[in-house]
């Protein structure tokens, strides 16, 4: 069995040496152009001559999350498209939903900036029942948000495009109830793969549906979110604020009205890094699983986007 | 059956409307000097001579988590000490401690501090394994707090006077399992009642024994810190930084050296506050159990001082 490994911006040595050590039987190498036909791909914004190349691909493992960007490529036909299912993602995308829903309906913010003044501050403690989070896709990573924030007691809205149940949280499913679920939340959390049908839904129209004081997080894709949308929200008052890690351009242009914003706190597509040995260890489980015949999960559905 | 209110630095109407409506057959007042021997108390940080004078309470329950200063006052003798249970707090700890740990492991601070100089920034993703996170006290705030902190996955410790088992939660209890607690931990969180065992139980002996980098969150009591000791620990590098919501005296004074320091976060004692609804529903459901002649939660004993 042959491995090839084509990951752009990724040191590639202890991940071909960390795939050889749980495939001992495999045979890895780095891409390079005119390399034999491989079985498997572990791939990472490859070139389209990659493509043109491996047409005998049983399975391409994407290692993010998100595959929009993979998509846009001509793929060989019939190659199987995997995502990570998780590969330690889902914790860090809750760590960051959670600090940011937690930091914003606390004020910590606040409390803490008047102490570098010297001011011992009092502000009248908010109600969680006035905070409804909503969280905008239920799959492994939004699932996880949503538990994560259900925690804290803040009633939780979850919508996805098919019905989903996730315990402690209202969900909501397709486009008849997305208004619902959006009248229904006070902070909005994007977890949505990037399709034809999720680009910009973060627009006027919807954003505007959020409760009065509404938030916006986005974790999920720059082109999710309509940029001049939010800052119109933001400048008239409905919503309070905003904590972006993603931007249709990475790095943020330095000449972009995000930065600096008052109202908008910026990281820079921190939110859930892959970990390398979570995820060497899930190809190679997904791997062995094919191998012996299985199905695996994490199957991309070229039609749906994800 | 007589219920009198004497809280100090407290809006004393909502209380007492709070109260006659969830206990229509009592008669509830705003004590004062003189005033008529009642049944039951509601106090914080009561004068000496309302305990004077209220020589005929079968119980008081003191609106907050900690008793500290309540038992230094001369006691009616005989007199039932009632602390609330959670009323609302445990939530609070549990989003104070969750949001800093994340904040500290996560570097969120350093990464907005970046991108609000427009700086686009790289940072190593730590391990969590390398984030033991101790909590000292297992009563109802500590243990939700170090529930809250497993479900990110982080290992945890427990501290205890007396043996406690938390689910995914690694307890250790007693002065003869309190090194190897300490050892165990990277970050330290106090949620200890203060007591003269507890008292600057956070010193410079002990905190040293905190793994490398370690980092301390005071959410107790001020007296359980010795200022001079942890300062001496941040400067010498073996602690990191700490986030400290209490102090010896509060307001901090004018010239306590925690004010601006590079490693201290400062937030003016607004860890968990007592919410008014959720003590009142407590008290009352207090009252009519004792009044039923049953036995209720969060009597304190006061020897143990908790």
């Amino acid at each position: 069995m042959r491995i090839t490994f084509c990951c752009t911006d990724t040191a590639s040595e202890p991940w071909l040496n960390g795939l050889r050590a749980a495939l001992p039987g495999a045979e890895v190498s780095l891409w390079e152009p005119g390399a034999a036909a491989a079985d498997y791909a572990v791939v990472w914004a490859p070139p389209q001559q990659f493509f043109d190349e491996q047409l005998h691909l049983r399975a391409m493992f994407n290692i993010g999350a998100g595959v929009d960007a993979l998509l846009k490529m001509r793929l060989p036909p019939g190659t199987q498209v995997i995502r990570l299912d998780d590969a330690g993602m889902s914790v860090q995308m809750a760590e960051y939903v959670c600090h940011t829903v937690i930091r914003h309906f606390r004020e910590f913010e606040g409390y803490e900036t008047d102490m570098v003044k010297g001011k011992w501050s009092f502000r009248k403690p908010r109600s969680r029942m006035d905070y409804p989070v909503g969280v905008l896709g239920l799959g492994v990573l939004g699932e996880r948000v949503a538990r994560a924030v259900a925690q804290f007691d803040f009633p939780v809205n979850g919508w996805s495009r098919t019905p989903k149940a996730v315990p402690g949280v209202q969900c909501f499913a397709g486009a008849e109830q997305f208004d619902a679920f959006l009248q229904a939340s006070r902070v909005l959390v994007c977890l949505l793969p990037l399709t034809p049908e999720t680009r910009d839904i973060m627009n006027h129209a919807h954003l505007s549906r959020l409760r009065p004081g509404g938030y916006v997080i986005n974790v999920a894709r720059g082109a999710h979110l309509v940029d001049e949308d939010l800052l119109a929200l933001l400048d008239d008052g409905h919503l309070e604020g905003a904590t972006l890690d993603v931007f249709r351009v990475e790095p943020l242009p330095k000449d972009h009205p995000f930065w600096n914003h008052p109202k908008i706190t910026l990281t820079p597509h921190t939110s859930a890094r892959t970990l390398r040995s979570e995820s060497i260890a899930q190809i190679a489980g997904k791997i062995a699983a094919m191998q012996r015949g299985a199905l695996v999960g994490g199957r991309v559905d070229p039609l749906r986007g994800y």
